[in-house]
């Protein structure tokens, strides 16, 4: 029988599970409370390096706002630079820009042309995979500067919204919880 | 004759000068351009870090969104927990919240209530610090919660701004580079 090894049952059980948020019928899950423990926070960001580390990436993305606090974080620890792809209209060079629909409307994502280039091989972070709408616009940003998805590292996939079908098939999809 | 030390020479070498912008007459400095760079990313986050370890602090907060980035990668340096400090409408439970006034308009930034308590002292982080009104903002929602604040830690400091009379006085602020 297959055992949850003991940390990730310590990060799981700081997570906080909130009751129609945003809206009802929608379980929201914070993570403010895994990020506030230290041990909770330190525990985090090693095993999503662990998790990843086959991937060899050598350069880390992350996605604004909740993606800087893990991809930071672990490119501080894998010893890689650290792109942030950003809201439009915050960086403040040329940027490419991506396009994606949400559930009403639509948003944009951006990264600096010059972030990076052919060669560099990208692990793309975030806090969360939902329908993968985000992570794809991100992946596309990546190809445009000429970069490759070494694949894709979350604290929290789920399930039930298939975000892994959103995203280029091939593309490697590391998630730390599953719900 | 006070010398800079070589590292700090390297990060600030990293920083792109970019003229005119958000508008005409505004030198805009890009820290980019250090978080992309591996080494420049490690001797940031550890710089900051020395910089701010005699503070003492048992908590960092990070201000939405670029101090996301400093933030929780100094937390995983130093074994503490992060508390992110956030816009309106983002943080799922019971809030404080501090409007503060920017050149155009007001702002707000809003904590989880029970982020933090009487006994944490605080280490706020941010990417700069120019007028003092995010970072003040920010210290009054550490006070909201009953904590104290130990210190400030910013990547820049634009001294021009005179962003430290913003701040509560005999709190200590340590930026890295000064402008």
């Amino acid at each position: 029988m297959e055992q949850t090894p003991d940390h990730l049952v310590a990060v799981d059980a700081l997570i906080r599970v909130i009751p129609d948020f945003p809206k009802p019928g929608i379980i929201f899950r914070d993570i403010t409370t895994v990020l506030q423990d230290p041990q909770g926070w330190r525990e985090t960001v090693d095993l999503m390096c662990e998790q990843a580390a086959d991937l060899s990436p050598d350069m880390i993305l992350g996605i604004e706002a909740r993606g800087f606090i893990m991809g930071a974080a672990m490119a501080y620890q894998m010893g890689l630079g650290f792109v942030p792809v950003r809201k439009p209209g915050k960086l403040p060079l040329n940027t490419h820009s991506v396009s994606y629909e949400l559930e009403y409307g639509s948003d944009a994502l951006e990264i600096h042309e010059d972030a990076l280039g052919p060669g560099h091989r990208v692990l793309i972070v975030d806090d969360l995979l939902a329908t993968g709408g985000t992570a794809a616009a991100a992946g596309a940003l990546v190809n445009q500067c000429g970069g490759a998805i070494a694949g894709y590292s979350f604290l929290i996939e789920l399930l039930a919204l298939s975000g892994r079908d959103a995203l280029q098939p091939d593309v490697p999809v590391r998630s730390l919880l599953s719900y």
